[in-house]
């Protein structure tokens, strides 16, 4: 069976999936996993369609090039040797930066991947990864077609001004602008909308995606207006590890007062902060709120409450706000969360069914909230199969 | 006559009022001007009420704070060959930085000026000159009372809520949290707005101040809920030279691949960008709006946008819009803006009067607004004016 092989490689894990596309697109992956821990103890997990579980080490080497080569090498290899069913005839990429141009998946050659290294420099800690995972394909399954499905590419409809700093012209002429992130999932929760929102889907939507890294969209006609997130991953919502939106003073000052340089900052911004800074017990939201610590509580408040700070910027964006939707493994399942945004947004008419929140509902607007609020699970990995057997015509 | 001296020592400027006090507090100062240019070629230039007009030059030497003392001192001597008519009982310093504590007006001893010394890292542009200028007044007017007005003291009525950032525990318990700036404007403002708009002054009100540097306040029962400046005072608006809110991995990007070091940073964020630096122009919002400029307008734009973001933030944090100020030199003068904001807004039920805009009125809001709209001009001597004699029972 002909099948797609998906491939998301971030900074200490690969994750893949092989999407079967005869007669048509699967709409669930016949087998998925990941490599997690690169850097530290690798380590193989898989399942597949019929419940089988694979687990097993994963022996890499050198620096981090290296290993991840290594961890690319033993995917390849654990793949052909334990999946002899499926024939890999395409792989699709998750590639964090497509730059000011690319606004939607694109055929990976030669060409077009030196144009995505120019983008390393704007995204340091993601693009090497996913581009070598790409080039590592070609390598090991010589001839099969590519595909490169972009995190910046779905904002690419942003007016100019949304994307726009308030930087010298030389600066802003160099591409540090507002790329915004998180595009393949909303993209793939968008094009649920109107099935879960009707007519509302096409006037001003805010998406939240909230996950151990956080972002919102608002979207005008299903199409992104505004972000959260902007010239990197660490702009816009508190998140699991990350600050969100700091003031750029602060930088300054732990520079020139607490002497760090950009890799302790880099370390404080990506890693330290957020959930995990604020309790100072975890960044997961599920141990947030089962903990009954004071400093627990004051994580997830601040969470909620920069939550709703941008629901205001972001319907200023959008000129209003017709739907509120819920997205991303907190977005889906955190109905306390869902609670406490929707109670901080009661001054745009939100207005949630307490039971239906509970339950995870799809629609969990009260019958008088002026505003729709929705539950929209999320799937990246098969966005990225969509986006591939697309641009392939498979 | 007794009068009160106003000093606002700045980084290269040194603004001075006098206010006498008899039979009441004046409502406009008998004298006043500014040394500007220190560190260049500094100018000492005043006025007094009956229209004479001064102008001389000063003459300083030596590093950056004998250049400020000499301009202090020549100051000092010019009100004393120049004044014979007053006589100063008191002084008032407009002071950047209170710290977490100050959260009104305070008279300065030697005990205070130690603890406000605590703060120069906090605001170390900004915090070395307002106490200089303390304690040269204690040198050359002995025995004088004086006060240290703060321009965070108005935001300490702030939920620690919009006052956090999501940074690791250790590091906000430094101090490192949004304390909000241009209080003594608020202040100023807030406290004619019962006259101004009668019932909804105690509501969900925003205040726009808009100069050259430039924030929001959001306002419940009069009392600040939320603002845009940060932990410094180059966070939230963009501003004539400054940023404004800028994703922190713009600065990790700078510093690592540009190799530009705080200092050049520093410069970069409050000297070099904002509206001069969209513009390439210049950062006087009067020369853009009369220029034909495509870049002109790009400043303009996006100065209006960025404001019209921050209005959705801030009525989320007040809860609602019931009335919108504007005020400080673009908010007060540049019909334009206002209009454009407002234009932007027109979501959240904001609605201008063409005719009153252009006109500067009290009230510019249509008689169909949903929202209040007002313009009423700041005055920061006087309010700290009004403070020094309140504290001082003068």
């Amino acid at each position: 069976m002909k099948a797609i092989l998906i491939i998301n490689a971030g900074s200490s894990s690969v994750k893949f999936a092989l999407y079967a596309t005869q007669p048509e697109l699967a709409a669930k992956p016949a087998l998925w996993g990941q490599i997690e821990g690169i850097g530290a103890t690798p380590m193989l997990s898989a399942q597949d369609a019929a419940g089988l579980r694979y687990r097993e080490p994963v022996h890499t080497a050198g620096g981090q090039a290296e290993q991840h080569r290594d961890a690319l090498n033993h995917l390849f290899a654990w793949l052909a040797a334990n999946n002899p069913a499926l024939d890999i005839v395409a792989a699709g990429h998750r590639i964090v930066h497509g730059g000011e141009l690319h606004s939607a998946p694109v055929r990976l050659d030669e060409l077009v991947l030196r144009e995505l290294d120019g983008f390393v420099p704007l995204a340091p800690l993601h693009q090497p990864h996913n581009l070598r995972a790409v080039r590592a394909v070609a390598v090991m399954l010589p001839g099969i077609p590519q595909v490169g499905c972009f995190d910046t590419a779905f904002h690419r409809s942003q007016p100019p001004l949304a994307q726009a700093f308030a930087l010298p012209r030389a600066i802003t002429a160099r591409g540090v602008k507002r790329y915004g992130f998180h595009g393949l999932s909303y993209d793939y929760v968008a094009r649920q909308l109107p099935e879960v929102l009707g007519a509302r889907a096409s006037g001003a939507v805010l998406i939240a995606h909230l996950g151990n890294g956080a972002s919102m969209c608002a979207l005008r006609d299903g199409k992104s207006v505004a972000s959260t997130m902007g010239f990197t991953t660490v702009d816009g919502l508190m998140m699991g590890t990350r600050t969100g939106s700091l003031d750029p003073g602060v930088l300054l000052y732990l520079m020139e007062q607490q002497d760090m340089d950009a890799k302790a900052l880099t370390n404080l911004l990506y890693k330290e902060s957020g959930l995990l800074g604020v309790s100072g017990i975890s960044q997961d939201m599920r141990t947030l709120l089962a903990s009954p610590a004071r400093e627990a509580k004051e994580a997830v408040d601040l969470f909620c409450y920069r939550i709703a700070r941008e629901i205001g910027s972001l319907a200023a964006a959008a000129g209003g706000l017709d739907a509120l939707v819920f997205t991303g493994g907190i977005g889906e399942h955190a109905a306390p969360v869902r609670a406490q945004v929707a109670e901080l947004s009661a001054w745009l008419g939100v207005k949630i069914d307490a039971q239906a929140n509970a339950a995870h509902a799809t629609r969990i607007d009260a019958a008088d909230s002026r505003v729709a609020v929705a539950v929209v699970p999320t799937n990246e990995e098969r966005m990225i199969a969509r986006y591939t057997a697309e641009v392939l015509k498979l």
